[in-house]
């Protein structure tokens, strides 16, 4: 089980006048998430897969709990592990960490989808297999 | 039982570059509701409760499904309906529509708390008493 | 001469941690009121431009002078005035007021582009008509 | 000379239905260049500054020019140089390339202000002299 990680500074521009995370902002950072995986190492970048396949990703169930606030200059480490592949979705844990402290945790359910007809479509198999070495069971 | 609603039109800035809103904007939209329904009915603006008394209503918990994608120039049409107050926090459920077509739900809860400590504060008598006319149950 | 004008309320997600609006946030309100002037007055809506014709309205210039800070709760009138019109651009003048006090003023330019190759094409002439009638030395 | 430089990836949340940078975002690049030219060469990041020692450098006066669209995936090279230096002020100039292409050019003006009065102040020295390393004509 290896996670995929990285650590973002908390901007200004994520801040509200309680001076922590908006929390739609916070959804953003966990998007960036998803779009920095499927970039790297699922090497199917958002350019290649909505402009160049004309096929999306988007989210159908998200789950949030919010458990400290993170705040402007804070380095937030987020944490991407795969829950469950499906046929043609898939559903992430993401967690939010300052330090020890999880800040908050997220589930998220993607679906391959055609821009077109926004209907369900399977995941390649490479791409599949590269999203199934995230598993939290994985070995 | 009456819900909080209003109608509002999806603009360009909600929308990726898949052409439907991109869901980060769809929680933001759902903030400006509980936004309008404090500033309203609830007679406590976030002005008033940020910047006055000091206070804030952040965000611990989310639940949220998206049915069907939302697109630039529908005319969206949120409910708000309380599903419990608590001493301190309460639970909401959010729901979008277009037509007679329910886009998304949402259930999110929030909590009363000090901005300064970030600890929950009980609600204000009247407050709480607003907050229950929106009960999912109140007669 | 008549300006186009709306009034709006300056929302939580409209304010950074120092309490007033993020300027970047001022630049989206300026396009709304850009946006709500095509689905109005000039009966073209970005639904229609965008989706139905293909066409866009990007801007390639933009002067902005931000005199007082907009706060949280702030009702921002805005008004739009069309200072030049040429074959496929045209240039608003944008201000924002606090009851008699000026806030900010923008001056922006558009242009008329097929989405599909960025390149300007002229304003059909009935839509030219209509934007003309926004113009500052009208009569 | 030498200018204060980053790459950065567009982002599908920067893009809009048209498939390019939606102006107002990138404003928000803009601004995320003078949070890290404040949090690194100038060591006086924005918690320091708005959080420590309660001031803020708000904008006054901007100027933008788009020359082209920034898509998707592009890896925006931004560079900030400092045109000129007041006691509380100072005016930026940011260009953005694609390669050997100018995207877009900005010329921001930036003031030094106490957060609780929104008075200019002026810079104290030391924070002055590190501006002043990026000035435009400094040899």
């Amino acid at each position: 089980m290896t996670a995929f990680t990285r650590t973002v500074a908390i901007r200004f521009a994520h801040c509200d006048p309680a001076g922590i995370v908006f929390f739609p902002q916070f959804f953003a950072l966990v998007n960036e998430m998803v779009e920095d995986w499927f970039a790297g190492p699922l090497d199917c970048s958002f350019k290649q897969l909505h402009i160049g396949a004309r096929m999306g990703v988007p989210t159908v169930h998200f789950e949030a709990d919010f458990l400290a606030p993170a705040r402007l200059g804070d380095e937030l480490r987020q944490t991407l592990l795969v829950t469950s592949v499906g046929a043609s979705s898939c559903t992430l844990t993401h967690d939010a960490w300052l330090g020890d402290n999880k800040l908050a945790c997220f589930r998220q359910t993607i679906v391959h989808v055609a821009l077109d007809t926004m209907k369900a479509a399977p995941w390649p198999v490479s791409l599949r297999a590269r999203i199934q070495l995230y598993g939290e069971k994985s070995t």
